[in-house]
Order: C-alpha cells, then sequence, then structure tokens
C-alpha cells in the first residue's frame, strides 16, 4: 500500500456512511476540523489550527469544506477535488462560523463536531449554532471502529513491519548499553522495516519496566534486566502498528520466569476471549482474571488495550466499564502487563482483529521472555 | 539560555498575574490544558490528548494540577514541583471534570479554558459546570504579549541563530538545485546554529514565491529566479525566531529591483510606525499604504505581521481591523510582502519589539535583494 491514501470511493463511501449515521443521531449535521476524522472522512492530513479549517456535512444537502482562501493547498493531499466537494474558501475578516452554520442548512438540530476541535473554534460556533454541540465521536465511532478490508490489509502490513523490528531488537540490547541508544536503534529499524514514521518507543529496562508509561533513558542496561519493549509507527495511509514484547538480558531467574508466564497466559485468555457479541470489558476481565487468581491482579494497573487504525488509541477501549459488544472488524490492542515498582516489569501486546467468529492476530513474534545471551 | 525552562519565580509571577486578570475580567478560575498556555504558565511541555490534564487557576485558593495519575511523568519538566503545586491524579473511571469543577471552588461564574481545549474536554466540562466557558486568551493576552526581560533576551538569541542562518542561505542556492534540497540544508543550518528544531522552512523560487504558504517543492532553481526563503525556530526555553529575506538567482531586471525597492520602503514604514499606543492596525495601514501608493496595494495579500514567542502565531495580530494599542515589551513579526501569480514575489520580515518610544529589531540581516552570483 504505497498511495499516501485510499480512492476516493471509500471517502465516498464513508461521508455517505456519516451522513446516514448523523441523521439517525437526530444531528443537523456533523462539522470536522483537521485531526484523525477528517482524515477518515475525506483523507486530508491538514493540520491548520489558528484559521477554522472544516469539513461541514449535513444531513441533507452537499458536504462543504470550509477553509482559508490562503490554506487551499493543505487540502491538496485529501479527496476533496476528487470527490468533488463544494469549497467555501474564506479570508481574514470574513466569519468562518458564519459560514459552517450556512453550509449546515439551518437545521434547529444539535451539530455534533470532531473531538480534535479547539475551544478556540469550538466556543464561537457553538455561538453562531445557540446550541451546544455534541461530540462527532458518538456519530463516527461505529463507522470508524469497524475496519473495511482495505484498513485491515494495512494493519496487517504494520504489524508484520514491526514484527520485523522486534526480530531485530536483541542485537541492540546488550549490558552497558543506554535504553536511549536502544530506543534510538529501534527507531531507525522502524522506519527501515517500512513505516512512514516513528510513532514512539518505550524501552523500559530493570525497574524503569514497572512504570507503563517509562520511554527511555540514560539508564545503562545490566545483565539481569528485564526489558520492556512497546513499540510503533504508522505505515501509509497512515494507520499504525503497536507491539510489546518483553525481554531478559541473560537467564532470567525461576521466579521472574514463573510470574512472566501467568502474564502469557492472561494474554492468551483474553485474545481466546475475543469474539463477536462479548464485550469489551469482558476482554478486560479475562485478562484479569488469570492475574488475580495468581495474587498478581494488583499489579496490573492499566485497562487491557485500546482501539488503533489512523489513531494509535482509539475506540474501543478494552477496559472495565465498557459493556460495548465486540464487532466483526474491530481492531484493537491485547495488552496485561505486571508491574513490580523498583524491581521490574512486563507486558505482552498484539494487535487483534475480530473475526466472524473469533480474532485473528497481526502480530505474530513469540510470547515467551526473549533471552538475549550475556557474553 | 541553555535550560530547557525559566526559574520558579518566573512562574510563580506568572500565575499571580494571570489569577488577578482572571478575577478582573469576572471570571471563577481558568482551565489550562496542555499547550502554549500551559507551558508559559508553568513550564509544561505535556502533549496529552486522551485524558484530560489542566492546571485549574481559581480566582480564590490554590492552583491545582488535574493529572492523569499514568501521566504524572508528563509533568517533570514543568515547574509543578518547585512551586509545590497541588496535583489531584485521577485514574480511568474517575471523573476528572468534576475534579476541575471542585478545584475551582464552586464560585457560580463563568470559567476560561486554553484555546487548545479539545472538544473531546471542553463539552463535558462546559456540562458539569453548567456554563458555557469562555477562551482564556482573553484573559491571557494581556499577559503573553508583553514579554519580559527574560523573554526578550532569548527571543534576541533566536533572532542571532536565525540571522546567522540566512547569512549562510547563498551558499545553498544555485541553479538546478531544487527548493526541497535547500530546503533540506537549511533545516540542518537551523539547527546548528542553535535552535532546538526546526519550526518551518519556506523556500519559494520564482512563481512559487507568489504563494505566501509555499512551503517547497521538486521545482529546480534557475537563473533570474526571485527566492523567498521565510525560516524559524525555536530557541530553549521555546521562543522562536521568523525571519524572511528574498534573494535573487543572477542580477534582478530593472523591473524587479524597482519593485522590490518599494516593498523595503514598506517594510521601513511599518517598523517606523511601531511605539506604544500605535495601534496595530496603524502598523499594517503604514506598509499597506507605501505599496498602495506605488499602484502595489492588491498584491499585498496578507497581513502585515503576528505576535510571536512561544509560539509562532500569537498575538497581537498585526492587521487591518485590530485597535488594540502597543505597549512596550509585545514581540510581533513585520513582513509585508508581494505576490504576482505566476511570475515572482517577495518578502522582508523581521521580528520588532516594542521598547519605551519605538521599536528594535532582534534581525540585523540586510533587506535588499540578496544577490547569488551565477556561475
Amino acid at each position: 500500500m504505497s498511495s499516501s491514501r485510499f480512492d476516493s470511493p471509500v471517502y465516498a463511501h464513508r461521508l455517505r456512511a456519516a451522513a446516514a449515521a448523523t441523521a439517525d443521531a437526530g444531528l443537523a449535521g456533523l462539522v470536522i476540523s483537521p485531526g484523525y476524522d477528517l482524515r477518515y472522512l475525506i483523507g486530508s492530513r491538514a493540520q491548520t489550527f489558528e484559521r477554522l479549517t472544516a469539513l461541514v456535512l449535513p444531513i441533507s444537502g452537499e458536504p462543504t469544506i470550509v477553509v482559508p482562501q490562503l490554506e487551499l493547498a493543505s487540502l491538496k493531499d485529501s479527496a476533496v477535488v476528487d470527490l468533488g466537494l463544494s469549497v467555501r474558501g474564506w479570508i481574514d475578516g470574513d466569519d468562518p462560523y458564519r459560514l459552517v452554520a450556512a453550509a449546515l442548512g439551518g437545521a434547529p438540530l444539535a451539530t455534533a463536531v470532531a473531538d480534535s476541535m479547539p475551544a478556540l473554534h469550538l466556543l464561537p460556533l457553538a455561538e453562531e449554532l445557540g446550541v451546544l454541540p455534541v461530540l462527532a465521536t458518538d456519530v463516527l465511532r461505529g463507522l470508524r471502529m469497524i475496519k473495511d478490508a482495505a484498513e485491515i490489509a494495512v494493519l496487517r502490513e504494520a504489524g508484520a513491519a514491526i514484527d520485523r523490528v522486534h526480530a531485530r531488537v536483541p542485537e541492540f540490547l546488550a549490558p552497558g548499553r543506554t535504553e536511549a541508544e536502544v530506543a534510538a536503534d529501534i527507531a531507525e529499524a522502524i522506519v527501515d522495516e517500512g513505516h512512514s514514521e516513528v510513532a514512539f518507543v518505550i524501552v523500559g529496562s530493570g525497574p524503569h519496566g514497572a512504570d507503563p508509561h517509562h520511554e527511555c533513558s540514560e539508564r545503562k542496561l545490566r545483565a539481569g534486566d528485564i526489558v520492556v519493549v512497546d513499540i510503533g509507527g504508522p505505515c501509509e495511509p497512515g494507520y499504525n502498528s503497536d507491539s510489546t514484547r518483553t525481554y531478559s538480558i541473560g537467564v532470567p531467574s525461576p521466579e521472574v520466569a514463573q510470574t512472566y508466564s501467568v502474564l502469557e497466559r492472561a494474554q492468551r485468555a483474553a485474545v481466546e476471549a475475543v469474539r463477536p457479541g462479548v464485550t469489551a470489558e469482558q476482554v478486560d476481565a479475562a485478562a484479569r482474571g488469570v492475574l488475580a487468581e495468581a495474587g498478581l491482579g494488583e499489579y496490573f494497573v492499566h485497562r487491557t488495550g485500546h482501539g488503533i487504525g489512523l489513531s494509535v488509541h482509539e475506540e474501543p477501549y478494552i477496559v472495565a466499564g465498557n459493556n460495548l459488544p465486540l464487532a466483526a472488524g474491530m481492531a484493537f490492542s491485547v495488552e496485561p502487563g505486571i508491574y513490580f515498582p523498583g524491581q521490574w516489569g512486563a507486558r505482552i501486546e498484539d494487535i487483534v482483529i475480530v473475526t466472524a467468529d473469533g480474532a485473528t492476530t497481526v502480530n505474530h513474534r513469540p510470547h515467551e521472555l526473549t533471552v538475549v545471551p550475556v557474553t
């Protein structure tokens, strides 16, 4: 998939589906400023902030792009031209919020705005519309959560790419090297193996592995360290990989090995729980249950996973309290971890895609603690 | 200035001033999510999105940081610890908007939120507070626009650094090289000369110079091209440079030279108009007047300038309709340009700082069309 975006029929379909979902929700339309929703709907990577750019999608009538005349070029990589969307340019001095209201067509209903719309635009828009908007995610999640065949193909490519990086990680790990040095090598490998850029690199060695949000540091690896490596990035046209494996510098102690084996079982149990109709929180509970039964429940301090696609973190969230039933085409991480403050931590993460009767993973590296020989 | 932030008394002073300005505005408090305002107030570069992080600054009572427990580390580079700010961590399942409301202390007044706060957080916060917030910029612009001595020192450093880059630009410009190749060399020079990163590089050659928002392309430079080079980046702790000079590959035609000389006069007239009490639009009019008088008014298609600091574009905007009186300590660009579609364009840009009785510039490269000899 070398193109920077999908073909325009993909976007035309998404716009129609979004308008239908907006009508179903009893709303007047969507107002989508730059961000992942805009990228999803028309392939635009515009990142403007100060002057309003927005796709206005009324429930009836034509979609319109409201865009500063000077920033028309920010739409050149999008499907705007191919789709023949109406473009309403504005210049300094015009009131873009009034243009949005006009493009919405004046239905006396609430409008949904992109989650990423900044207060700078949302507050004057709310004033112009006279009704407090709602979040477009409530309308778009049903579309964005269910990946189509083209999206799944890219997620698989991204998964294979990050697997190739993990296959190379042992060669980067050696006593005396810093986490930052290892992270730099991994970042280079992420791009070498086919990602368009690096989204994140976590190298958490020894006690740093016990902090799930540690990134990397000047700490030097030592023999005996357990090292959490959580890495990912987007493949064109922008779908992300995200995979964690845990490494051991030298042979781990029997206690560590035994504890780690419980984590393997927890991760497997969660993946095995995935199928249409099961709720997100049931998948979380499957992982949590295995750890709790082994007395490790208190060391699993985060949710089991998150959806993935154009954004590294998106719906569905695999977390207690989320009773969303899973459906075929959903893609998310399954990544339980255990964290022993001041000592060590471990995490195993694969991206899974819900199938008609279960789940398939896009990552295929072994789950075991990969032992890096100490020479 | 090698530190990544100022000393904590600077931030303590800013917090007190912000609370006072908020009270003066008749508001209950400020709620500042990650972005430039947060960086200005406490030196934090946090960039979280999905889970709410916010500085809550009530008009009376203690400032509080509401932050996801897992993302506490995102505050480590800030002045939160030095200032002894109250930190209210939250975990998945908590309601962070309720925590914000509690930290505000319950005054039945509107709250101001950061311009950058996304709808994802603003809409639930508005619901929790029961009153539509207003933009914090209305409260903070008075503070952020007036740079203190430490900020001015960094803006001067950044100006000197970008001047050194412009001094090297002629060596990068040669017929046959692409704009992108030139831009890559400039980007490297921006970092070499002391910026912490590259914010933007515009290389607009020949007809591309006629598009003020052109970035760079695969177009090859040719003898006879006029080339607009508009570049900048931040110097620690984050204040930006922004300077444009225009180059000529070979000796320009007499007509181009004559037209360009009007632009020089326009830019000089605008800088000379700057002093406390003059309005932003008067500075714009000074540049515009010179160009209009020479029959070039229609080719100057953008505002004359923008404020600069932690953000490359911030208040005050030097634009028709802005009757803000200038005051000592304001820093902004003065950058008139002329654009002849399909032919060529030119722009001259310096950053100026308003003094007690006039203006001083941080950029000192010559304003003339710099002629690059064609060998």
